[in-house]
C-alpha cells in the first residue's frame, strides 16, 4: 500500500479486516518487519486515541515513532504559487519533504475548518502531504474521512456479529457543538463494502454528502430504522446545510435503554470520545451490549495491518 | 503491586526501597521484564523530573514510553451521571478504558486546584484512574500526594544518613506563591513508618491534615526543631485555612547557613523545583551537604521499584 | 567531544564532515554504541527539522530520546545570585543539574529574543546548560550560532561540488519579519574552514557581525557576488543596528532564475523553513539545482557524529 486516505487505497477491504484481526490474535508476529523503520505522526488537531493506538501498532511493528503537534509553533501554506510574506512560515512543500528525509511512513491528522463546505471536502491538508512526500502516508483522520477508525469498526462487528449479513444502523444523536462528517463518511464507505445490511437514520437536515451515500437507505424515524438492529453506531454530524451549525439538539434521538429495546439485542458503538447522556445514556454505554472499548483497542490492529502492508513493499 | 498513589499501596515500604536501592546498584538486571509493555503517563500538569524520570524508569525495565498532555485539547468529566452538555468532551471512564487498551501500566500527574479543600482532598482524578483503569496506575503526584518523591526521598535519607535513627525536619520555608500540600503530606506519611526521628517545623496558621500528620511533633520555633537535625527537608506549602492562600512570607523562615549551623552538620533537601534565596539561601544550596540532585536521581528507581513489582505480577 | 556548541568544539572539522558522511554510508554501523544511553531534548522554541533529525540520528546510534518543550509550564531563571521571588520557578543551575541524572547527552534548543544584541551574544541559555551540565552539550541552535546546520550544509556542500575550492556565496534575502543571524553567523565560521571560496553578499546596514566575518569578502551589489557562484546560499537574517528590526525588504535581493543564471550553473540551498518568492521564487527551490532536502536529510547524520564521538569517550 502506497497511501491510506480511504477505503479506495486499499483493494480488497476484507482482506485488511482479516489481516488486522490476524495481527490481534498474534501482535508481535512481524516484530522484525519495523526494525530501523521510522513512523512520524503529525497531529494538526488533538489526539488521544489515534496517537496512543498509532504508536502502539508501530511499536508492535518494531518501528520507531516520532510525534509532532503540528501546531507547536509554525504555521503551514498550503495553497500553490502562493508569496508567503503573510503568517505562514512554511510551505507543505518543504515540510512534506523535509518529514520524508526522517520517516519511512508519515500519519497526518487534520480536522475541518466547518466553515466552508468545499475547502473542507477538498481535504488539502492530507492530499497535500500525500503529494508532496516521498514515503507512504497514513490519515490518522482528515476533515473528511477517518479510515482506521472504520477499519477497526469493520474488524470489531466481524467480531460480535451473531449472524451473517447483520443490520448495522448509524444514528446521528444530538451534540452541543458542531463537529465533523469525518466518522459517518467513512463508516458509510466502509460498510457499503461489508456483508452487511446498512441503514442510516438522522433527522431531516442532516443529510450526509451523496458521494458518500450512494443508495444507501436513509430514515427520518429513527425508531422505524433501529427495529431489529444488530449493530447500533451512534454518532453526532453538523449539517452539511447551513454548514458547520448545530440546527437540532433533539434530546429523543439519544440512543437510550428504550431505544435499544427495539432493537434485535443491539450492542452499541461509538468512536469515542462520546458525550455521557447527550449522545447515549449511560445505562447503555456502560452496559453488556457496548463495543466501544473493543473498537478502542482494535485501533491499534487496524493501523498496525495498514502499516504492515506499508513496509512489506519497501 | 495494583496501584501505587500512597504508601498505603505497599506492604512493605522498607522492602520497597530496598529494591530501588538495588536497582539503582544495577538498573538494568530486569530489563526484560518489560519487554513488550507500555507505560503511558497522563499529565494534567506540567512536569520535568517526573516525565524523565519515569520515562527513564521505564526504559531501564525495557518498556516503551508514550506520554500525553492531558491539557492538549479536550477536558475530561469526573461526575458521575452528568448530562454532558458542557465544556467537557469526554467521561473520565472512557478515558481511562480506552488508554487501558493500550497501556500496560498507566502514569497519572494532577495538581489541586487549591480552590476548595474539600474537592481537593477527595483527589478525584487519581482515584477516577484507578477505578475506571483496568490496569495498574501510578500517581505522578496528584492533588494530596507524591509518593514517588516520597520513596525517593526515603531512599536518600538511606543513603545519606550518618547514624541509626537519624533527626529528620520537615520544614516551611517562604514562597511567593500558594502551593499544594503533596510533597509534605506524603513526606510525612513515609517519614513515619521509616526509623527516623521525625518533627515538623511550620508557622502558625500552617498545620498540615492531622490525617496526614498523626501524633508527629510540631514546632512554631524554627531553630528549636532544627537542632540536631540530621536532615534537613525544606518545603513550602500553603495553609489548609484559609484554604489555597499565602498568609505568610516571613524571610526568616528561609533556610540559610545560619539556620544548618544550628543542626548536627544537617544534610539539605529539597524536592525541586526550588525558589533559590526564597525558600533556601544559594550558599545552602550549593553547598557540599546539599543532597537535591541525589534526591531527582533517586527519582528514577523509586518509579522504577514499584513499575517493577507492577510487572512481576502480570 | 564535551560539548557541541560551536565550530570552536570541534579540533578537526574536515574530519566531523567526513565521520557524517561515513555514517550517511553506513547508519547503523554504530547502533550499539548508544546501547542504554539517553538523549535529552529540551526546546524553549519550536522545532521539525531539528527535533525529528537529531532524534533519528540518536535512534540510529542505538539511544533512547526524551523531549520536552521547556515552554511547557515553567520558566527558568539564568541568572547568578537573584532572590527568587518573581516569575521564575526553577534556575537553570537546578534545571541542567536534574537532566545531567537523567541524560547521558543533553541537546537544548534556544533563539534569540532579538530585543538586546548584547543579551543575545552572550548566548546564556547555551552557556548555562554547559556550565551547569555534568553530561556533554549540544546546541540544537542557540541565540547566535546553528552548528548542526552548519554542519550538515558543509556535507552537502562536500557531495555536491563539481571542482576543487568551489566558489559559495551566502546571500541575504528578503523576509517580513526579523529573523536571527544564527545560520548566517555559523554558516561563515564553518566556511572559512573549509576548501571554499566563501563571499557575502547583503544590502548596507546587514553586516554581520566582525567576530565571524573576519576577513570574508563583503559585497553590497548581489549580481556581482553571484557571478561564477558554484553555490548560492539564501537566508534572511535582521540588522545589527538597529537591532533586530526589519529595515530592508527591497525584493530585488530574492533569489529568482534571473539570479542563478549568472551563476555557474549554480545549486541553490537555504536552512528552510523558507517563504516561497519572498526568499527564494519557487522556480529555484523546485528546480533540479536544489539541494534543500539534502541538507535537511543531512542534518541526521550531522547530529550523529556529533553524537557518536560524544559517547566514544563515555
Amino acid at each position: 500500500m502506497q497511501k491510506f486516505t480511504s477505503i479506495h487505497d486499499t483493494p480488497d477491504p476484507a482482506r485488511l479486516v482479516a489481516e488486522a484481526l490476524a495481527l490481534k490474535a498474534d501482535p508481535y508476529a512481524f516484530e522484525h518487519l519495523g526494525r530501523r523503520k521510522r513512523l512520524v505522526m503529525l497531529f494538526f488537531n488533538p489526539s488521544l486515541r489515534t496517537r496512543l493506538s498509532t504508536e502502539a501498532a508501530a511499536q508492535q511493528l518494531g518501528m520507531q515513532v516520532m510525534s509532532m503537534n503540528a501546531t507547536e509553533g509554525w504555521k503551514l501554506e498550503f495553497e500553490d504559487g502562493v508569496v508567503m510574506d503573510g503568517e505562514s512560515a512554511e510551505h507543505v512543500r518543504e515540510a512534506a519533504g523535509v518529514i520524508s528525509q526522517y520517516a519511512d511512513i508519515i500519519g497526518v491528522r487534520s480536522f475541518p475548518g466547518l466553515q466552508d463546505k468545499d475547502k473542507d471536502y477538498a481535504d488539502e491538508v492530507i492530499h497535500a502531504f500525500v503529494e508532496y512526500a516521498t514515503v507512504p502516508v497514513i490519515s490518522l483522520e482528515s476533515a473528511i474521512r477517518h479510515p482506521l477508525q472504520s477499519l477497526a469498526d469493520w474488524m470489531t462487528i466481524s467480531e460480535c456479529q451473531r449472524k451473517p449479513r447483520p443490520k448495522v444502523v448509524l444514528s446521528w444523536a444530538p451534540h452541543p457543538r458542531a463537529l465533523p462528517q469525518a466518522v459517518p463518511n467513512s463508516f458509510v464507505e466502509w460498510m457499503q463494502r461489508a456483508d452487511v445490511e446498512l441503514v442510516v437514520t438522522h433527522p431531516e437536515g442532516y443529510a450526509l454528502d451523496p458521494d458518500f451515500m450512494g443508495d444507501t437507505p436513509v430514515y427520518y424515524d429513527q425508531d422505524e430504522a433501529l427495529r431489529g438492529a444488530d449493530f447500533v453506531y451512534a454518532k453526532n454530524w453538523s449539517p452539511l446545510q447551513p454548514y458547520g451549525r448545530v440546527i437540532n439538539r433533539d434530546a429523543h434521538w439519544m440512543i437510550s435503554p428504550e431505544k435499544m429495546a427495539l432493537t434485535n439485542q443491539g450492542q452499541f458503538m461509538h468512536c469515542l470520545p462520546v458525550r455521557r447522556n447527550v449522545v447515549v445514556s449511560q445505562a447503555v454505554l456502560d452496559g453488556p451490549n457496548s463495543l466501544v472499548l473493543q473498537q478502542a483497542r482494535n485501533r491499534i490492529f487496524a493501523a498496525q495491518a495498514v502499516m504492515k502492508q506499508m513496509l512489506e513493499v519497501m
